[in-house]
């Protein structure tokens, strides 16, 4: 056997014997010749087969070769402009690994809910190879991020002892004879780390049993937390905005091929450059307003107001200071107008919606006493939690982001279920 | 105010005025002088305030400064070798935001229940400081090497639908009124990400339901698991000695400071550099006999079987080929000895017990339901696994390791619960 090479590196071995070991991912035949268009996972690489470059055996191989048989190819690559990857192998030998049985997915259209019954297979094709690679590139540049600017990991538990914010959509488990709940957010627990270590974040599963069926809705999703102690609202939105930037510039460095394969137009995400406008909750509803669409003042935004909003935009924009009595206890009202909150949402452009949802935190030990009371939530719960308003109490922001809403937006895609390999849906819990 | 810096930047400016937004660590006074030790989460700087350097109220709220409090210092940064970090803060002013309640973690020595029902303050100390800043080292550096490796980060789920090896240790939780059990491995998922992008890995929290107190065990904790296509088991042990030398290497060369401050012989982690031994478990049974420890041979090793086993090895050891027996349905049976699986353990130095596990997986579709029928295993929740037998079966190895093992061993900790900010025990939901 020749030295074994990947298909993304064969371009270093221009004009050498390799062997690939990879997938049949299509193939055409003229005669003498058989074109084998062949896959390893990191690439595709067109493999000719020439009838008297090698034994019968391998030749008439080829005719019996299904799609996604198994092969071990050898054979000299050669640069070659037209191919795609612009390489070809000029093949010396095959070794059949599996004929497979016939693939349940063909070039032709498949239905939604048939690909993802075989989503096992399904992460095999072109499109949802460009998806993924580039959710890893954003999960990487986003823990670049914050590990190169001076942030320490502190993971957050996924089992909670209390239903802080009600039980509505909760999964819960049995623990040992009491319950758990599935965290919906690890930011409580962020906070007594930021206490800790001034700058931390974390990164994880997060569940929310929503019956919700919308293409921005997974009960399994990830995200990432940031909270830094000293910080208030308007360092929160800079930090927010130098973290968007930073993502949507490594998958324009490092995933360019997959944003074409995706045919998302990289003009758009190049305009994702800081700053990124800021508006208050009151200017929003004033965008809303002037284009005489129906919005009750005092409300939260729903999808639709969110398009609108981010319409008049062409890169994020960070819609702060929302109604208090609309927004989570947690929340730091504006001094200079209690009847608002210190929080911010950036959405998306495009009408991609709400990616990133934060604010500064209030640190008064008797305000936050008096929230919790109003809200209804059962203060034992909270002890820990008002501890870190005890010893120590300092200004403090943070904010949230959701992986898979953020690789929708920058994949251009219509669903959030094709941004995870094995997306978690109302009715979606297989394969 | 003059420039906001970090503790851990002051080098930066020595000699120049800066202000510190910190807290109290811990204060001594000897008449004209208060030596005021300060964290932020970054580092420790002592800070000296002069009678006559600042206003009198300044220097009498260091009397009624009690530890943990919240202060911003500004002062002038001076070199001193004789302070923790090298450098003194010569203050000029201090704003007190917060004078802390008494702060229920004091210097002397406190029981375990005691700190660990007080995890979100006694992150705060330097000794959880430098295990967690470990961790996030050892997770950063897990992540470079697979990164930099050509792995395609691959998520696995946390919901999945089929209690695939008994539901005696799974949580599971109701699922819009259907059963989701919580993993407790991501391989079944990642060999099917192997057979879309060649070299694939996860890395998240795995769940177990162990009714277990040893130190050893946690409900919840994080697993990495790279799975690669076209691998057999003697790559496989190459992958994992070459992880795991990476790991230790970047802790070393990252963290000494921290390994300092954990009284962690570095000499000892010097020690692990390829080639790790690799023994049969035949061979291991005969290090057990030599010993003449009590052993039957053809079961699973125990905790004290392990420690014996490894000190016979000052690094990491691999055990492979253990009887198919009592090793997991999917494992591949060694073709020169059908009683043995193509598995291996590799056990830690110093008795830290096993850290990863893995081998070679079953690719032959006929033998792998022969195995899943003789397992008792319900056939149809494999139904999408066996696909992946059916359309190009390759050979495939992958193995896990567990990231709080790994940090234990590393740290040099007695036991698992404080290698994880929150950890989860049978008895431990809170805070």
């Amino acid at each position: 056997m020749a030295q074994r090479v990947y298909i993304a590196d064969v371009a270093a071995h221009n004009g050498k014997e390799v062997t690939l070991k990879a997938w049949l991912y299509n193939k055409r035949s003229s005669g003498k010749l058989w074109f084998l268009l062949v896959r390893d996972g990191t690439g595709i690489i067109q493999s000719v087969v020439f009838k008297g470059g090698v034994s019968e055996e391998t030749f008439q191989a080829c005719d019996e070769m299904t799609q996604e048989s198994s092969i071990e190819l050898t054979g000299t690559v050669s640069e070659d402009k037209r191919s795609v990857g612009g390489y070809e192998l000029q093949v010396s030998d095959i070794k059949v690994l599996q004929v497979a049985q016939e693939y349940p997915i063909s070039p032709k259209e498949h239905g939604t809910t048939f690909l993802m019954d075989h989503r096992h297979l399904w992460l095999r094709s072109s499109r949802q190879h460009a998806i993924l690679r580039v959710r890893h590139e954003i999960v990487r540049a986003c823990r670049e991020f914050f590990d190169g600017g001076g942030f320490t990991l502190v993971d957050a538990p996924v089992f909670t002892p209390n239903a802080c914010e009600g039980t509505s959509t909760l999964f819960d488990t049995d623990y040992f004879g009491s319950t758990a709940y599935l965290t919906q957010s690890g930011q409580l627990y962020m906070e007594a780390g930021a206490m800790a270590f001034g700058k931390v974040y974390c990164f994880g599963p997060t569940f929310r049993a929503e019956k919700s069926k919308t293409r921005r809705h997974l009960t399994e999703f990830w995200m990432i937390e940031p909270e830094v102690a000293y910080l208030d609202l308007a360092g929160d939105m800079d930090l927010a905005e130098e973290f968007v930037e930073h993502i949507v510039k490594s998958v324009l460095k490092n995933r360019s091929k997959e944003l074409e394969a995706l045919e998302r137009d990289p003009g758009l995400l190049e305009k994702v450059i800081r700053p990124f406008p800021r508006i208050s909750y009151d200017e929003a509803c004033e965008i809303l307003r002037k284009k005489d669409h129906e919005f009750k003042y005092g409300g939260d935004f729903g999808g639709t107001d969110e398009t609108i909003i981010s319409e008049a935009f062409d890169k994020p924009v960070m819609v702060h200071r929302y109604p208090a009595e609309i927004k989570a206890f947690y929340m730091k009202n504006d001094p200079d107008d209690p009847s608002k909150a210190l929080c911010v949402d950036m959405l998306a452009p495009e009408g991609y919606g709400e990616i990133i949802g934060g604010g500064q935190r209030e640190d008064d030990l008797a305000i936050l006493q008096e929230k919790i009371r109003k809200h209804d939530l059962p203060m034992e719960a909270f002890d820990w939690y008002l501890d870190l308003r005890k010893y120590g109490s300092v200004p403090h922001s943070g904010f949230g982001m959701g992986i898979e809403r953020a690789v929708a937006w920058i994949c251009g895609l219509a669903h959030v279920r094709e941004t995870i390999p094995f997306p978690r849906l109302m009715h979606r819990l297989r394969p």
